[in-house]
């Protein structure tokens, strides 16, 4: 992309990084809450192969909720499309990642979409091996060949405390169970899901996610990984839902698909274009990096890269 | 009671079991399943001694919710009504007994009530005791001492059952404990749980656990075991919660402090008078026995023993 | 009632006058922030014509929703309960009194009870007329029968801030209607509503109330205005029903059937006994007057009044 | 667009004429239940100034709920984002269209988007004007302008008949007028909501309207009418809610910003190259037109046109 040639990348960070005193990095694990909220990298990768950081880019994070879209595609290849969205929808909710409410009320009997928590506990369940060890390893190899990094791995810590810290999310699944949805166990299943969250990454490892799904599920060395039609779900579902019960109001504001975790990471995609990876730990109410989003909000509308 | 003398047990018992025919035996758990829709059996003891029983009054079943109240009992005893009440509300919720929602939709962030699963699970973690085993041990003897009878025990088929089919209640469990509500293991409290609902009873001996609250807390043997101030609160919650979401109803057609059970019981108290225990287990469509919820209309209009 | 010639009532109301600092005055119409929040009057007549009065006693307020009960009566008179229960539930419903939300949630699909809102002003709608002030006059006529002071009339400018300031009550309406709860205009019923709330009475007229209800619906004169059967269904809905999102609390600490109003008033019943008016403006956080409900703990405790 | 030059759209349209069989023509008013439920009728548009059109596209239906978008631009042009968007969210809701609950138990306290009947109400309160009947004349105008064509009118039979069936409308209205988020007559903002419903448009004057937003905002005249800042919100809130609680869905199997009605219409749009107008008022359950969803589903994979 020629554009970005002529765009002062740290400017742009360091004009937002003023909003990292705006949000709060995420307690619920003593482990999260040592993060420095003033942290703030950008990594934008072109499909030329350029690659532009600015900031902590190489700072290291938990996934967290950023992994529901990379377990959703090996989901659905393991499982295909029919059978994953006849136990998960595909619509927003506008409730908090967390709710378990509608599970109750709806008449839909599935969680709303892959990207609320309990839609995304019951993807994790879905992964194909032999035993929950060997699920949670094709999953990880899943990651390392999609970012083209073998040495992603769990942080161990975080893993702990998220299980230890994870009856909320428990809670879902056993709620799951009852309902059909979950078919195997559920703790298997939750230890997928905690394990997932839980893989740590850099903003570069980000960027190259979002350069994966630019590039329509093919790799640099030219693999086709994923197919294109599983590609424009994820992307669809990322510019609905994926940035939490924020996400109608980043559609209009960036109009990029996106998703984020509240270990303060956002993966940006400009379709056929950039993958952007973000690293901004201080997240607003909703549990988004509010300087990430920020800092999207200005390079969307710069260089007019919206999908809509 | 003079007045009991003269009435036709048997004649009011046949007239009202026409209504098994419009329930359904609860089937959650295949053991549930056998019990003879027809079924129905009453028995009624008076402070003199006096008992009057018809029909399948020796037939047993499992007690179900009617252990809430027993279970409450002796929490208050082993907590004090300021701890218990610091968990779990007295308010009625106008929602199903197996209901999440309002643990997350509302500001009070407890249980509504006891006779809800929810309350009655935060319950069953209250009780005391150095392990699990141990503390339905204590609960077990706390029943047999009540009702009276020291062959009272666990029917380990429905247990299991129970334990097998109970991921909504586990749901439950693991949503208290993320909002601090259960203290120990949520396992352990279920397990008090499950195995309290499994207790295999007899219309007479729940009868008996009428006539202990008609006493005011007194058994037969003169001992007070459950101190007044706790026995209005249960009869109290009886009036307000006790029959699921038709407890309303209920008491505008009754007035009776009763508690019903999916296992097809009703414990029935006319304060001062009378402990009532019924058996037919064709249930309503919110969990109550049709048969003894008619009857229970006729006895309470035909010697006006409503409390209001 | 003998026991109350010893009790010193002027003593037991100041002892909890000091409560009324920790309420709130209600406010939302400007009228009835006027109220002095530190007023306190109590009223208590037995069957025998004795009349026992404390502090701001003789004070005019508006009855607000304890006219609900009035109202019921007068419904349930002129359709009969089949009809007046087709259309509103008998079931507490554990939201607050201005919910709307199970109007839709609920497979009901009537309001749970006559005591909230929805159900009010669905009761409000059946008082038969040839048209709105036909309607309202033959309701104020009841009130005055059955509270025995042809005085009692409306406080127009609270009737005007009602109606002004009454949209949430508005939407509660056409939802009614449009679910056909509501026949016939809701404008009308509406305004009959409103003006019920309006009428201005003193913990005096509050207290006969309580007596009609204690003589299970006669009044002094003798004559048997509302039947016994709908005297139950009223007591018991008070009970149940009668202190908004606090009843089942109430229940547990007072037990005796009650009905309280934003204008601060509450009417008691000991059935058969007394009927107790009381007026104290500072409302707890659900709308209860709360020297009143202190008052009433103390009191019923004292003399061991509780129906459970 | 030279693609669609050598494309049968008669075959396209009559392959999917069939699904009209799985749907319901609207009947909730008498006047819309004669439509011809098997009418199906497609209008394409290009910028180049071509037309391809198939089946019954100059039968008239009532715009319903696409006139929502076209309210919007001038309630946007009339207030500016700041102010629109601080009484009504941009977040999908997951609810059904006439859903009210969202509007009590959430915390924003704002109608979740302006595609919910709740969030047009309020929108439609917003359009500026001496009195009702110079709003809506000023919306009218606006609707002719971006359709070109002054012949545009209101159905007067639907608009009596929305009025007086829309009890549920206006009890929405009652509450935002509550909320203080309608700020004049509730029943001017209803009048104004049920005429803009009630406007009688043609599949041509769907798809010119399609035609205006590809155009982002400009008429063929060359004028821009709406600015491209509101355009891209528009579009956006299209895509992320456009179909009722059908949006997520929908965005993932058509991929184009799209708004349907009740009466059967659909308008869609392939920004920067087509607008598309559909009529088939055969309607799925959550109220979108079967047919016409099915042909864009085939139309849009058969072009590659999904914007994601």
């Amino acid at each position: 992309m020629e554009a970005l040639k002529t765009m002062d990348l740290n400017a742009l960070l360091e004009k937002n990084r003023a909003f990292t005193s705006l949000g709060k990095v995420a307690n619920y694990i003593p482990e999260l809450d040592k993060a420095n909220p003033n942290a703030f990298g950008v990594c934008i990768m072109d499909l030329e192969g350029n690659e532009y950081c600015a900031g902590e880019c190489n700072e290291k994070f938990t996934i967290q909720s950023i992994s529901k879209i990379v377990t959703l595609m090996l989901a659905l290849l393991d499982n295909g499309k029919e059978y994953v969205f006849s136990k998960v929808g595909m619509e927003p909710s506008g409730d908090p990642f967390n709710s378990i409410r509608k599970l109750e009320t709806s008449s839909r009997k599935k969680p709303y979409n892959p990207m609320i928590n309990a839609g995304a506990i019951a993807v994790s369940s879905m992964i194909k091996g032999d035993d929950g060890r060997d699920k949670f390893n094709r999953l990880l190899d899943f990651f390392r060949k999609i970012m083209e990094d073998d040495s992603i791995d769990v942080n161990y810590k975080i893993y702990i405390g998220e299980s230890e810290t994870g009856n909320r999310n428990r809670s879902m699944g056993y709620f799951l169970k009852s309902e059909g949805i979950i078919k195997g166990e559920v703790e298997e299943a939750l230890d997928v899901y905690f394990k997932q969250c839980s893989i740590e990454v850099t903003a570069k490892n980000i960027a190259k996610l979002g350069l994966f799904l630019a590039r329509n599920g093919v790799t640099s060395t030219g693999e086709q990984v994923v197919p294109y039609k599983i590609i424009r779900i994820i992307k669809t579902l990322m510019f609905t839902c994926g940035m939490y019960d924020k996400s109608g109001e980043f559609a209009v504001k960036v109009g990029l698909p996106s998703k984020s975790g509240v270990g303060g990471g956002i993966v940006s995609v400009v379709p056929g274009k950039l993958g952007i990876g973000i690293y901004a730990p201080a997240l607003d109410e909703k549990g988004n990096s509010v300087a990430g989003t920020k800092f999207l909000e200005d390079f969307a509308e710069m260089f007019d890269f919206r999908v809509l």
